[in-house]
């Protein structure tokens, strides 16, 4: 298995396709909201006829589970820089994830730099182990993605939530699978929410709604991400995300919003 | 004329409205991304039943103009708390804007606080001069609204960009007329692109994507607004905003994805 066959599409007549969600993806029983914009994105700009989703939207509708999904993509508008897609995945008969993208060629674009942030500072990857920042829920994602919590960030696992909406780490896949710019959607949607370090136990927070915008082609190696949360009321908080490649180039920006964990508290081994 | 009334939107069959663009809201023949999105909205949050646009998303695929719009809407899925709907406003036969949004009633959302920003320091509303911020292409568009400039980020203006990407200001509507939901979504891109405070001299900066989050529904008064952008580079620029209301409460985020100005200068006058 890797990310890359796992998430890959067929397609079955214009404009639509199949897929499948494999075993090892999934948080409590959920699909993970970065493995179904993936497979999203593979439809996606298959149709667009574009290398990059320069910006992607998703609203999450349902949950995903193991098992067949299609994918249904149109092209809004085709220009000559830019292509605008939307798509529908849905899963036994219903629609789970509604997603918007406008696609190009990063390679094609130029123009100024202003840069006034810099990637986050990490203890080095190889002296972090990613199993010691899972918490059980979310052991078979853990597995199948290679991402290390920075330590100051990880003690909400065995209950000492850091009083601080901050997730930073290292992301990379297993077996040194490559991470394209589908790679950094999975990636946006790789680390605990950052609202984990604000109260406790764990428990489901559902997103509803992603965007990313990818910003560069990565250089290869691990990535290196960060997340926060600024405004935490009325029952919703958004995620902010930085992902930083190994040429210390911001690959992508995320946001997400998402709804407070207010279900089952994960169980703890 | 009014904000309410200019984005106003008569139901033709289900799912289907009628609008028109009205004289006053272009920059530069350009009609603003903000009252494209918030036409749009009155029509989804109609086909949606719900009061609020928790997450919309927009995608801006031609220019808008004087002139009648019909903007198709279609329910993704219509839950219990939360409908999702999406969009497309057509003008000429044309696509312009495709639109993805997550509506529910923010007043029955709740949950615990955490804040780590606050409103930007302005100078007091009574004190600026909407008129001394506004470039001669955008003179029609900021009699519309009345947006204020914080004085350190105006120079542009007069040919002398302050070198941080950074625009600060009051947000009104003229007339007192009061700022909701909607409104928001005009704020959220109603303020110079922070780009302008980079280069000279200004010209049309496209926007490829634009995503609001609603957080609450904006007490009276006018808003205190700060866009910035972080990450410049590849042609590509994101700005990023946060609304205040008058009591200090985060109303809105909001950001957008844009291209570096290439075309004409706007003509100084």
């Amino acid at each position: 298995m890797s990310f890359a066959s796992d998430t890959a599409v067929t397609p079955r007549s214009p404009g639509a396709f199949d897929a499948e969600i494999r075993p090892g993806w999934d948080i409590a029983g959920n699909t993970n909201g970065g493995v179904l914009l993936s497979t999203a994105a593979r439809a996606i700009l298959a149709t667009a006829e574009q290398p990059h989703p320069i910006s992607i939207t998703a609203h999450y509708l349902r949950p995903g589970h193991v098992g067949p999904i299609s994918i249904g993509t149109e092209v809004v508008k085709r220009g000559r820089q830019f292509a605008t897609v939307r798509a529908e995945l849905h899963q036994d008969d219903k629609p789970i994830l509604a997603v918007l993208a406008t696609c190009g060629d990063l390679a094609t674009q130029e123009g100024g730099r202003y840069i006034d942030a810099h990637p986050p500072e990490l203890p080095n990857f190889d002296s972090l182990d990613g199993k010691t920042s899972a918490e059980s829920a979310a052991a078979a994602f853990r597995a199948s993605v290679d991402s290390r919590l920075h330590p100051d960030d990880a003690g909400y696992v065995e209950g000492r939530p850091s009083g601080t909406p901050l997730m930073r780490g290292w992301f990379a896949l297993p077996q040194d699978e490559p991470i394209d710019a589908i790679g950094l959607l999975l990636a946006s949607d790789a680390f605990p929410p950052t609202i984990f370090n604000l109260l406790e136990p764990p428990a489901w927070s559902p997103t509803l709604e992603l965007t990313v915008h990818v910003r560069a082609a990565p250089a290869p190696g691990p990535l290196r991400c960060r997340f926060s949360t600024s405004f935490r009321h009325g029952g919703l908080y958004e995620v902010d995300g930085q992902l930083w490649d190994s040429s210390d180039t911001l690959v992508a920006l995320s946001r997400q919003i998402a709804l407070e964990p207010k279900g089952t508290p994960f169980t703890t081994p």
